[in-house]
């Protein structure tokens, strides 16, 4: 615990908070307040996606990047389209016909204020534009075309049927059923964990990383998808409701299917301990400019929100 | 009406169909029965996808490459991912939230099959996979990396908040009010014209077209984008229900803002008989290869469906 906490110094908050502000700029950018377009579909984006996220994907996208030497600014489009699509599934996710959520980080969730056409529309809306900001013209001056489309088809990947939809279709589905922990584990990697690994692993291909670190950042992303899964359950059941901005004990009160419910808080702790551990192992090979993908881990257990 | 009987002649017809089965074939290649995941997702996005569309958006992405001269089969991947996002959009504007709609295509409507939950979630899947589909491994191959990011931009710009997700805003949130002509203009060319012009475009674009040649293109999208909505205003007027799979009068029932509502049919069939003249003369500069655009445009007036 001693050096869990050591190693968890103050610069680690300093880089989240540095990296969140830069991703929120480029954000507005893109949503200017002024917008010549009918005010309650890009009033609903704004509002779901300035509602005060962590950025955790962007942010792992910049990490990725730096974790191979390459350039943190050159992926900026791409980490503000992944936080775009996190925006998007959240909004579905909370919808009547799925979790039915009306709190959102301690504000009502969108189809609460715009009602449900407009939220399932804005859903649709951040997630289309995920795309066009990917391929916006003179992109590619930055970043080198063929790298730019294997990332976004990474991307499409990892949040479509394969990957993100996929996992929600089982959660909505297995919701109140009791179902092995390897289902759940599926679930967790597909919903979750999938674009967490797209974030960080677009990063280090645009970055330019070799096939060996590629790989390694994969096996990261992997480990550290399903890291964050679980510390999301741990916190459902552990977490302050006004810290997190959502009502802790949601989870068991909608018979989810989480680590802790299927396995108990001190198992599910003692997976996550292992996820962490193997999450920094798979970086081995990796400099110091890795550090705060190494941070980053050992922050998603820690977080309190 | 002579000349307009006698140029819509059987070879249209086998055109459309032969382009039809070329598109269903490649449709079935991405999503084989066989495929090693949740089936619901799976099935509840088959379901949609060959409920028996005319296929117009890929079939007209095919025509626009060989208008310019390019190859037909090049194009398939985006023609195809073109269905996909007009697919999501069917199952999307078909829930309850929107426009309530129990029957598509002369089957029950994806949420009445698979719920709600699904329903929404298929739509998703079949939007992030249309990204997929155009940024497979192999593609470039194939089609120019620069025209294919242009081409993805263009198509998610099309379908995003500025093109279809904008437009069918303005239709729920107008629904049953009174609004000027001017409005449902903007609506239907948001709504539909925007993702028709991208197919047409995209094709051209990838085909190899010059800049006069696309330019030209883009205006014939614009006029025959505008030309089907307002053909489908008349055939939910004038049409079969049995044939259309559809109701008709289903528009009047909802107070929809249509055409043919705010200036009656007679005022709409001029509208109509212009914009088609419109979109031929915007090909008055390409050759016999174009025939395919001619007469599409002509179809698009004579459907019964």
């Amino acid at each position: 615990m001693r050096v869990l906490k050591e190693e968890n110094s103050p610069d680690i908050k300093s880089y989240l908070m540095e990296k969140k502000a830069i991703v929120d700029k480029a954000l507005y950018d893109y949503f200017p307040e002024s917008a010549d377009i009918e005010p309650d579909i890009i009033k609903a984006m704004q509002y779901s996606l300035f509602a005060g996220g962590k950025r955790l994907r962007p942010i792992l996208c910049m990490a990725g990047a730096a974790a191979v030497g390459g350039g943190e600014s050159d992926v900026i489009p791409i980490a503000c389209a992944l936080e775009l699509i996190h925006t998007y599934s959240l909004i579905h996710d909370d919808l009547p016909s799925m979790d039915n959520d009306d709190l959102r980080r301690g504000k009502p969730s969108s189809h609460k204020v715009f009602g449900e056409a407009v939220a399932i529309l804005a859903g649709d809306g951040l997630l289309t534009e995920a795309f066009s900001i990917m391929t916006v013209p003179g992109i590619t001056e930055r970043i080198l075309p063929e790298s730019l489309i294997q990332v976004i088809n990474l991307i499409a990947d990892a949040a479509g049927f394969r990957g993100m939809v996929g996992g929600q279709v089982i959660d909505v589905q297995s919701e109140g059923k009791p179902v092995d922990i390897s289902i759940v584990e599926v679930m967790h990697k597909r919903k979750t964990g999938a674009l967490i690994t797209a974030s960080v692993l677009s990063g280090a291909i645009i970055g330019g990383g070799d096939k060996s670190r590629i790989e390694a950042i994969a096996e990261y992303g992997n480990k550290v998808g399903l890291l964050f899964q679980i510390s999301d359950d741990i916190l459902d059941i552990e977490g302050d409701s006004r810290v997190m901005g959502k009502k802790a004990g949601a989870d068991r009160e909608k018979k989810k299917n989480t680590y802790p419910a299927l396995l108990g808080l001190k198992k599910s702790k003692q997976i996550r301990t292992k996820l962490l551990d193997e999450a920094i192992e798979s970086l081995q090979n990796f400099d110091e400019k890795a550090w705060p993908l190494r941070r980053i881990a050992r922050y998603i257990i820690e977080r309190k929100k």
